[in-house]
């Protein structure tokens, strides 16, 4: 196995180049590069040689490096897609688990009343946990979850199975969950048949006892609906880390609903992204020194 | 395998006859009855015949029930020690995940912050977790936290090895794990020796990153040093069911710390015990019937 010859730039990073050594790597000078980890923006994207194989770009979404022409079809491509999956998986277990257990009430409280604790709880133990949309972001939760003692119904496009989720529908099964499920968790992407996709009557579905989570993306859920669902106890109640519209405006009544949850798109914060990307990097020179397939290869020719 | 013959009272409750029936027993009058479910206070206790060969009590902690006098010799009593771990478990994971995630402060925001969430955040993913006290109650938050891709440090009286953990150390090394772990779950009884466990020396090795989470008692804990930690930065935070005083008095500055969570002891919630306390049920008159070793098996001479 070779030793990876790797430029990091144009910004230095310690961490970055621990992770490339860990990997096997040799940090190199620019010329000598035959595999470059981009650490900046799409503006800083140095000259690359004809013996740069590889390049690792820093974000999951790369719409702008393919904007700004960079991306050629002489050699390999591999963006962050998948990188920050856990990330965010976690912040959804988490804001699930807030929700059932009570805890974003508790923090707002600063009296010790436990009464209202004492009978505003649930649990995720032998509870069903819907996620609608479990490819990368999704399944990632789904070790938690078994390991909280929840079971999993998972939802993907094609409904082929997901491993730990006990059944999985396809999209266009997707109303059915509000009904099999104890608590929704939403992780599909923004699309034409996602819009809207909790209104009235699936937040009717989902009961009482339910809990809400959405960090996918806004449009999902019918707000009007989700603000009256929440008032009249039609659900326990909802965990947002994002909304429409976004940001959500001061004086907005989820600010202030007591079963309500919002945290500021925040499933995916910066200071995490530097910790997934490292972890990323190692993996990818690995793979590369190994001859094995990269993670996050770009389709040059799709554009993704 | 027998068909047992169970008594519930005084109170009647469809779900523990049920939770009965499904695990193979009948519901009798208590003449007939060879097993007694007492769903109630010591106080309501029905006259036992001699026919009694088990009584299931309701609460896990039974010193009122041995200071009434009602526990005798003559037959099997069993508490429901145990049967609640898994809630307060649950709470302890919640507690910790919405302390690094942000969670409890992003309940607080009445508008769309993202700066400070994007700061404040860290993960349990590749972190270890020293869960102090790692008996039936801690010990129940560990597939949880391996779920979440962390790694467990047990600490138990004796440092016998834990199922799960990768180290578990005797109590006497204690404080060893707060500069070995980047976070501490108090899960331990109060006793002589756990009483200030942790004071300003296991709060500085904590260090800035690491959250303390108390699920035990609030006597395990300094809380004048604590509240001089989370305002000088100390460590990252403090989540805590338990307090020092307890119940916390209107005006804490534990109340208004921005990286403190304070639950009013609620980990232990009345709303989820009647389910525990039904699968507790469930279990022991299935293990009742087929000749088993029950759960909670109260110790008559010893008096727990």
């Amino acid at each position: 196995m070779a030793s990876p010859a790797v430029f990091i730039g144009p910004q230095e990073n310690p961490s970055l180049t621990e992770a490339v050594q860990r990997a096997g790597g040799t940090i190199v000078p620019l010329a000598e590069a035959e595999a470059v980890i981009v650490n900046g923006g799409h503006g800083d994207l140095p000259e690359l040689s004809e013996k740069v194989r590889w390049v690792q770009l820093p974000s999951a979404g790369i719409e702008s490096w393919f904007a700004s022409g960079v991306i050629d079809d002489s050699r390999t491509w591999t963006s962050a897609a998948g990188a920050y999956s856990h990330s965010v998986a976690e912040g959804a277990v988490a804001l699930l688990l807030a929700g059932v257990r009570g805890i974003g009430r508790a923090a707002r409280l600063q009296s010790w009343d436990s009464e209202t604790l004492d009978t505003v709880q649930g649990t995720l133990r032998g509870s069903t946990i819907a996620i609608v949309g479990a490819g990368g972001i999704g399944s990632a939760m789904i070790p938690a979850f078994l390991g909280l003692g929840a079971r999993v119904l998972a939802v993907t496009r094609r409904g082929l199975p997901v491993e730990g989720a006990y059944e999985t529908l396809p999209a266009d099964r997707v109303s059915e969950v509000f009904a099999k499920a104890d608590h929704v968790v939403l992780a599909a992407p923004a699309t034409a048949e996602t819009k809207a996709l909790v209104g009235a009557a699936e937040l009717a579905a989902l009961g009482p006892q339910g809990w809400l989570v959405n960090i996918a993306r806004g449009s999902l859920v019918d707000t009007d609906a989700l603000v009256e669902a929440l008032a009249a106890g039609t659900i326990a109640g909802a965990a947002l880390d994002v909304t429409d519209p976004e940001p959500l405006p001061d004086g907005h009544p989820l600010w202030t609903t007591p079963n309500a949850i919002v945290t500021p798109h925040s499933t995916n914060p910066s200071v995490l992204r530097v910790g997934a990307f490292i972890e990323r990097i190692e993996e990818n020179v690995r793979r590369f020194g190994a001859g094995e397939e990269l993670l996050g290869l770009v389709d040059v020719t799709r554009g993704y």
